[in-house]
């Protein structure tokens, strides 16, 4: 089995309105009014071209303010410790984020967009097109984020200051 | 800006049918009946609790037969050169790889999946649940695959051996 480190390079850097982790939103969903521009270093910018017909993105990123690994977590939502490939959070193995953001326009080699929740000053590792023929699923099951109601949900995203101060 | 390389290291491999990148299909929508293993090294399996309550999960993987980097390039389900940020192609500045693969059962550190599109031995970098309320959003916009009419997506993921074979 190949267990040899793989080397990334950060393709640009994030730019947000949050600078602390305990001031984040959890999720894009829940950071309707958080703008960011995610800043492509220019010799990437000819990669961008045809992605503003897209209304939404991933933004694939690196947890750089990630410290200790944890195989099992207490998810931001809830109160049960959980295995940490069953939540979001970024004490993984692979300090690799994923988020879905509206595109609202690009210029040049900025992507201004919305539903910001990641950290300023974040390295930018991949962007990659949502697209509803692959990505939106009806009907899955949930696992247990289906055991919350959305108004839980709400209320504990609610706690974040840097969202409350956006909705 | 930070342009430091970052280190990730495989969390396992998945194991498919796929041993030639153009007999692999395209999307996992376009996969099926394509049945793949995710197996996790066993000093990562505490980290699976509570995700076999997904229906659907994220693999997030290494490209690792990707070659040279092309910031434009031509679809597969198109004839006209995009940027490669807006098309799901291989060679990408860092060849990091997304699939939604649908969890069928998971046995001890192994996952059993469906709609595995990636080539057999593809080292994996980590796993995210797929959850309805942030991942399944209506009413996007999509680009240049709005442009295509489902048969001819079809006739082309058809192209593929792999597919065919497996459909």
């Amino acid at each position: 089995m190949n267990r040899s480190p793989i080397d990334f390079r950060p393709i640009g850097v994030i730019h947000t309105g949050h600078v602390h982790p305990d001031e984040t939103p959890i999720q894009p969903v829940y950071a309707p009014g958080c703008l960011g521009k995610v800043e492509l270093f220019p010799e990437y910018g000819e990669g961008l071209s045809d992605l503003d017909g897209f209304s939404h993105i991933y933004l694939v990123y690196h947890f750089h303010q990630a410290n200790a690994v944890h195989l099992k977590v207490k998810p931001f939502l809830d109160d049960v410790e959980r295995g940490v490939f069953a939540t979001r959070a970024p004490c993984r193995p692979n300090a690799i984020g994923l988020s879905i953001v509206e595109l609202l326009f690009r210029k040049d080699n900025v992507l201004h967009v919305s539903g910001a929740d990641m950290l300023d000053g974040t390295p930018l590792l991949d962007i990659k097109p949502y697209t509803a023929r692959f990505d939106c699923i009806p009907g899955t099951r949930n696992g247990w984020q289906d055991h919350l109601d959305e108004q839980t949900v709400r209320d504990r995203a609610g706690n974040n200051k840097a969202l409350k101060g956006a909705s």
